[in-house]
């Protein structure tokens, strides 16, 4: 089925993008610039796509942040936390309704190319900080989607209750190119290994029991560093 | 309450300020340039918030036509149909998913900026053409706006049982100034009086009997001349 993919650049989106693709689906990849400050996952994602031959729109949509103030990843003058994303300083990294705005533009756009389903790459591991990954917010964004048009489209979300190692064990088995995507919410040269979404990312092969070929910075923790009981930054 | 509203410019959303400020709500206007021909309603916008004293951002998003083509009204190569809102042909003017878009733009800046609520004018003249003014379908949307986050959003939608009549006439009442209004499609100097929105509106000011100042352009077709069984253009 023709499939409007929200991609960007990371590892699950990634994963997602040949997980369709291994399904037998046409993704039609969309990314969108929302101002982030990790805009170098936008440059990955593109790269992705024209290696695997799937198509790809990019939305410059950074006005957007005008609206959305309040985060780390789009507002320059608040930093991005380090440590797990359980603590309570990572909330800073919500951007307002994102899934949301991004659910209702690849609907949009979907409609508009003719495309009969969208996927998103939320799971398990995302909801203990974002709303927006939830099983029960996407029941109700795929009744909207039903409803948004005379023409239905379909909300795909495959990996809702799977763990981010799930991810990764999915993505080796479909020989995802790991070290092609973007993950760092720093958006610096090299992965910081210091974020939450890096120290996810690497715990996430480390049970996955997959070699992780990200290259951190220098001065990033270990893996067993990062264990819980260890971690000091 | 902090309600921050879905502002065209257009009579419907003006009458909906004015019946926020009435209710003792303190509405903020939410105006988004989507690349739409008729821009010159984003204007009107602004002077009817700036004489009303209610606060108002303007967000271009005019990337967004990239992802929405199809549409006469952001498809400068496709003509705005003339004649009813009934007509086949104004289904042209749809733009994909634009309300589902906007009202999670408008939930993002909402829970950006404090606000508990969000209001947009959808009524049930709208339905035939757009699915997306359906009461089924801002149930579902009140769903998510209200899992999107920790924090809740409601939606408020107090037009969406009432005509365009009903609408002129709570204007009437609230002495909303309806002739700096902007609804017509086309974008040109004077309403056109020829478009589905420009029929719609007099038609509206006819049956509510209230005494429409709009000016129209002069090969408009009269009142008369716009009922149903007369109906030439």
């Amino acid at each position: 089925m023709k499939t409007v993919l929200i991609y960007s650049g990371g590892l699950d989106s990634t994963v997602l993008l040949y997980h369709l693709l291994d399904a037998g689906h046409e993704p039609h990849a969309l990314s969108i610039d929302y101002g982030q400050r990790h805009r170098c996952e936008l440059a990955a994602a593109a790269r992705i796509c024209e290696a695997s031959g799937v198509s790809h729109t990019k939305a410059d949509l950074s006005a957007i942040r005008a609206l959305l103030a309040g985060s780390s990843l789009t507002s320059p003058e608040i930093e991005v936390a380090e440590g797990h994303y359980t603590e309570e300083t990572m909330k800073s990294t919500v951007v307002p309704n994102r899934n949301m705005i991004f659910l209702s533009l690849a609907t949009g756009h979907a409609l508009s190319i003719g495309a009969g389903q969208v996927a998103y790459a939320a799971h398990s591991g995302d909801h203990a900080i974002y709303p927006d990954c939830r099983n029960e917010f996407a029941d109700a964004m795929a009744t909207a989607m039903a409803l948004a048009d005379w023409k239905q489209v379909e909300l795909s979300r495959p990996f809702v209750d799977w763990t981010k190692a799930d991810i990764v064990r999915r993505g080796a088995e479909l020989g995802v190119p790991f070290a092609e995507t973007w993950s760092c919410y720093k958006g610096d040269k090299l992965h910081c290994g210091r974020c939450g979404t890096c120290i996810e990312r690497r715990e996430a092969f480390d049970l996955a029991r997959v070699d992780d070929p990200t290259i951190y910075a220098d001065d990033a923790p270990t893996v067993d560093q990062l264990r819980p009981n260890n971690w000091r930054l």
